[in-house]
């Protein structure tokens, strides 16, 4: 008799938190983003309510939410990755608190570290990067970012919603400061079984990403690196 | 027959993920941080060797997953949050990888969203905060973390293993530009029972959390304000 706000994960069905997966399979009603895997949609019971957002604005989700809310279903609202990273749960949040709709958030893995992981990157390594920055391809309102900002944070740079602006996005890095010798990899459909990692510098990783399918990561910094490495002696051993 | 570096998530037993789970029900041995929950320690199969890694440094961990990965057993690290954000992981996994030991990386939820989520506190959110800055409250080989770089990066700071330290850090910030008002949370054993969590500003806070028992996240930025009011929204509605 609440809504719960469930982290999805980042693609891979087996990355649902143990708690999602049991809310899911006990709910009255399931609202799901397009990027859900169906093997969590089919976890539903069979009567349950399933909901896509596909086509839908944030105020419409909102209303639906308060309304299967005060209506006293029991709604599970599954969002990709984390509902509270980039994911407008916080707006959904709100929107219930002020309504009086009993609600909580179930967190979920992010696609922050889960993909680059997937691609074999840790965010952060002893010795190569002991920050991350973490921000949207796209400025509010749908300019450009901080490009200042973001080149003079220093660590790792993970940008999420960049695929398609995403020469912009490293020429405005390199004319921002960055020097385009540095490491970076897009990182396509992490997690899932056609994923896809392209690797380069900032400088030519655009070209070589091109015909990449969503959604993508792009992960900055010298710990893509140490991805590479880690890669080849994983692979070594394979052919060894 | 391979090393499984897993996440374990930030404490709440439930919020393992699915595959991890799986994986440390079915293993023959497990290697455990000391954060790990102990309910998630209990799922292993009786028969499965239990080792802390309680006093052991990183070095000789990484020698243990080698020699039991190399012996043939099926082997879960179980590492808090998510392996790969301030974790080592990456470390664990060269050593496995240059040693010729079959490994995988299962993401976990980190504390960067599910703590502040844990005190209803959205790392980003629409016109407030559109990029998070995860950092170490102190910087390489132990020293200071670079102020200048984290007061000017915007957005929201998440500052990782920073409570012993809270009063430098909070001092460190305003000194490099941030203004004192800026509001600032301490969550303390995040998703755990015993969760406590303080809000003020850089100015106040490092006061305000004295006594706060470890491990602790601080949060640094706008939306701890709407957290704040997330949280009163969702308080009212429990005593209408
Ligand atoms: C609207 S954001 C939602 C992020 C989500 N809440 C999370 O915590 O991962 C969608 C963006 O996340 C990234 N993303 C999500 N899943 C991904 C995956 N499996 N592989 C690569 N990138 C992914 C892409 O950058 C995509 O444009
Ligand atoms: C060595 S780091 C490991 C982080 C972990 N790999 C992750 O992804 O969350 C340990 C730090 O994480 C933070 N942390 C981990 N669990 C937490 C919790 N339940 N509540 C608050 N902070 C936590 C604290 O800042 C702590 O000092």
């Amino acid at each position: 008799m609440s809504v719960h706000l469930v982290g999805a994960g980042p693609g891979d069905p087996g990355l649902i938190t143990a708690r999602g997966l049991e809310l899911v399979r006990s709910c009255d009603v399931l609202v799901v983003d397009e990027l859900v895997a169906q093997e969590l949609v089919a976890e539903a019971p069979e009567e349950a309510l399933v909901v896509s957002r596909a086509g839908m604005g944030q105020e419409e989700i909102n209303r639906l939410l308060v309304a299967y809310g005060s209506a006293g279903f029991d709604v599970v609202r599954l969002k990709g990755g984390d509902p509270f990273v980039f994911g407008r749960g916080g707006e959904e949040a709100l929107a219930l608190a002020e309504a009086g709709v009993p609600f909580d958030v179930v967190p979920g893995v992010s696609s922050i570290a889960a993909v680059p992981a997937a691609a074999l990157i840790p965010v952060t390594h002893r010795g190569v990067a002991d920050r991350v920055t973490i921000a949207s391809g796209h400025g509010a309102g749908g300019g450009e970012p901080e490009y200042g900002a973001l080149a003079a944070a220093g660590g790792t740079l993970v940008l999420f919603m960049g695929l398609e602006r995403l020469p912009r996005l490293c020429a405005g890095l390199v004319a921002a400061g960055l020097p385009g010798s540095t490491p970076t990899a897009v990182v396509s459909r992490g997690t899932l079984p056609d994923q896809e990692t392209v690797t380069g510098t900032l400088a030519d990783v655009a070209g070589l990403a091109e015909g990449l399918a969503s959604p993508a990561l792009v992960v900055v910094g010298d710990v893509v690196s140490v991805g590479v490495s880690l890669d080849a002696a994983a692979s070594a051993r394979l052919v060894a």
